[in-house]
């Protein structure tokens, strides 16, 4: 089979190279991948930012194709399912053990970038028959990391949720948050961008160029109370009005560091307002396939701004790296 | 003031009387009572089927009014404010110990029918702007326990409720079941009925009339998965279906025994599906802050049946107690 | 490699048989079994009484051995382990899926009563090293359901658990209730058997045949407040007072019908306590990891009541099935 | 009667005045003060460093008493009960509001100092007889706080708590920690200060002077895995290790800085392992009930280190600014 390598930590290390197609062994579905998305720890394996890879690697973490054959003692999948794939390989379900949330495809197994993957059935999650290739690829990493950030938050109808910017967790969070009865409040520096938020049903938009205490615009926004979630994807440049935007006793989900890990910290109103800092690395199979559940009992449409052949593989990379200008997930799709 | 007295457990024993005004003591509002609604309990109260009731009493345990004048201590509730007010005398919130799910207006304490009432401020609830003082009034019992209902089965897009019937409970329950995103299952006898709560968003409807075994109905409706959530309102003519049609760890929320108390049971499936029944005696305040939060954010209204002056107020006691034939609440306008 | 088979059901149709010696597949380690513990099913399976079994069946749901060989894909678990096995084979963690619930060893898979096993890694819990094989094998069930009915009714220090019996689920909720700090009510109809139990920590103990009302004896002891959780190993006989014993929101467990599973019931102290009546079939591997963590942390010894050699395996289930009169586990020793 | 008063923010400012004997109104009982306890923020509203603080003010939060009268509507106390007094003046149970957190005895109202006090009947909390007034009078806040630390982790059996450092929080967190039959690692810079945590059950001590990397250790302590809880009562200088020492998906519990509330933070490890840094103040009456159900039911000693008469009640308050050199509780007897 054709597959993707990234030879070494580098955007010029990516080449097409054949290897022996995989046979599903026990408990492993054998899928014929039609589409990969996105994510920034994928430009951090290509840069070598990220910890522990061993190169050459099969790249992407996310991925979707359709089940072609099935190994022993497989239940609960069929041939001819179209599957989203979770990178999380022996994460089924349960407790984020350090192994369980380190053994992860793109990263130190392969990845997506290949037409055939044998993979562990418990850990793919069949997806709804409106999606696109490219969005059942866009699901599994950052609407996993969306319905956690929900979930932790005990999110529903008469609670308000902030996300910050429309990159893909952000935009799917906007969605599940709907699905689930909440009020959004989206942040970008863009009014087009924060247009198609409003148009997914974003209930009040901020542009934090013209508006850079958003914090506070939040707190206006919500009677003097504060909103119950932030989703918290910027790191060190937002954390501070994340923990000012936020309830009494309210959720800042952390899982983003767009504009950098090293931050200060001011402890007080993390313990003045009993808040809690909770960090995420996406979650298990089992949260993906409540997602996928939601998406397809509200059969809305994940978001995909652009998607990429093969051909142009670098340039996806490329345009996610340039950073905050998307909205939404960028996928590729598997032209071989 | 007037009130109206149950001096002995018969509706003949309803009758006006004055009382000297209240004056609130520290911590208490003053409420001019506007609405009142009615529930099974004030039936037995009614019927001396509801121990440790002293008569006389004043009855009616949910109702709804303005604020006229607030006791020392008293904050984040206003002079002119439209309030529920809940029921459970001294439950503001936290755990159901014994004593505060008893001591209950319209129960061991004064109920609602009453020109003015002097209240604990952390016992009424702000009501939005849009309701009616008979949708006020409808709100404290249903309201609540139908939140509690769906909080315990923790339900949400992607996620199956079944309603029995159309009262008071499982009205609120429909309404709040869609606006936390699930699909929701509405059983009755009447085909009209059941055209009403499609009209309010039910998914699917099945007359039991027509379709005895409504429990293989809903396994049906669920692929073969059963429900996550059964709002079981009617006891022994019930249960052994309702545990038929809940799915594999999900809940049977038990609240009513419109078809008696006394029943058979049979705890295999209870084992074998690890099915959680769980009863339910209304909750605290702070649950019916929620679900005013809830029908706030989502502007839906409360559906009340039909409303009463007290000329007829024998005439709300009698259709409620003739039991089944109603959808939503039964209220009581207080046009002394 | 030597196996006994039921092959139909009932205790004639156990024998002694040769079957090919397994081989490790991928992400399956291969155990040589030491022992196994009976459970009130295997009675059941091997009278015909438990659905859905195709026999010959090799019997016996719990057992543990020493781990001699690793698949492919394993992590975590090393040759020479010491594990229990969990029965639900395709359970390791998360949600209880009907089929998660259902494929079972020693039911709907070979059980324990064969020299050698191939088992999926993650359904292997390595045992502490003071256990011995017959302690190791009586854990999987009756540890995991007691552990399962202290978490449900979050029980810990200042709390009262209610335990029926000195079966093998009520001897290991008792020590792992005194683990976490509660106090442990437990019945029984022989003096003897409550002497051992307050040997191993019990607070109070009832002679349910001197004192019928035992119900009532609990509320006594929690001066009046009710038992926060009632581990309901009874069923028809006991649940009606397992219902009164327990406190306003309390749990009552239930796992068991050893006076039967078809009960009358009244609905009215379920809604009126808001009792939460929780049905249990076991639970995860995960779970089962965290009673071991438990065991581990204190050290405490599972109760083995009694042991029987193969040559004695009828003995074994004869003793289980006459009820009532053991105190702990009972457990068999693979003597080839 | 008698108080002390701080007519400003500067310990100069503490001096004994006369104020009218107060009433028990409704819903109030009237209590007379045997003792009180220091915690951080009494220093801070002692020095002007804590926001929104009225003087003069009846100083320090936590106390303890007799119950002499009762006000009207009062259930569930009685005359002659000895209480602990929560500080936290309209937060009886439930979510901790904005206002539920900000209104305090001793920063907004009106403190310990004084021979009587009139406080709402939910708001105090009955003590164990085997307790002492200075001991009675350590509780509410640290305790409550511990007992959140506890119950937010839900530490139980298996479990692994650091506490840092042995002060009021810290003591009770390990005491309650080994009720709930976990393992407890504890630091200080004292060997005799951990000498005295070991004869409190304290499993693990690390001399942070010695052992500068105290997070290193910890993991060596849980074989590699990190423990499950921190209570983080140091702030600045500690928080970078507290999230070192952590195990995948823990909790950091943030309740204190001593060394600052200033800090640099890596979001990496938060993300990378999901921990939940859960701020705290506190928490509700409720609270402060559970702890002290387990406190009586497993009869231990609140630690009181030194008691201070009133003629010493600076240095009450210098011994704790002082800091890092007690063990436990500081507390004061009201000998007027």
């Amino acid at each position: 089979m054709q597959v993707i390598e990234l030879s070494r930590p580098t955007l010029d290390g990516l080449a097409r190279a054949q290897r022996p197609d995989p046979t599903p062994r026990r408990g492993e579905v054998l899928v014929r991948m039609k589409a990969a998305s996105l994510n920034y720890l994928d430009v951090a394996v290509a840069s070598g930012a990220y910890p522990g890879v061993d190169y050459p690697l099969i790249p992407l973490a996310d991925g979707a194709g359709e089940v072609v054959a099935l190994g022993a003692d497989v239940d609960g999948v069929q041939i001819g399912d179209r599957v989203a794939i979770h990178p999380k390989a022996v994460w089924p379900s349960g407790r984020g053990t350090a192994r369980n949330a380190a053994v992860m495809r793109g990263v130190s197994r392969p990845g997506s970038l290949r037409e055939l993957a044998a993979v562990t059935a418990e850990t793919v999650v069949r997806v709804p028959d409106h999606l696109s290739w490219a969005q059942a690829a866009s699901l599994p990493i950052a609407a996993t990391t969306a319905w956690n950030a929900l979930v932790t938050g005990d999110i529903g109808p008469g609670h308000t949720v902030m996300v910050l910017g429309t990159g893909g967790v952000s935009v799917f969070a906007l969605q599940l948050a709907k699905a689930r009865g909440a009020k959004v409040i989206v942040t970008s520096s863009s009014d087009e961008r924060l247009a198609r938020a409003t148009s997914l049903g974003a209930d009040h938009t901020i542009n934090y160029r013209e508006t850079p205490n958003w914090a506070a615009a939040a707190w206006g926004l919500t009677d003097g109370v504060g909103v119950d979630l932030v989703v918290e994807t910027g790191g060190a440049a937002t954390l501070a009005q994340s923990l000012a935007a936020v309830r009494q006793g309210g959720v800042v989900f952390t899982i983003g560091f767009l504009s950098g890990a090293q931050t200060s910290l001011d402890l007080m109103p993390i313990i003045a307002k009993a808040i809690r800092v909770q960090g995420s690395n996406t979650g298990s199979a089992e949260t993906l396939t409540d997602a996928v559940a939601a998406i397809a009992a509200h059969a809305f449409e994940p978001v995909v701004d652009q998607t990429f052949g093969l051909a142009d593989l670098r340039g996806a990379y490329e345009t996610l790296s340039a950073g905050g200008r998307h909205f939404g997930k960028l996928a590729v799709i598997l032209d071989w």
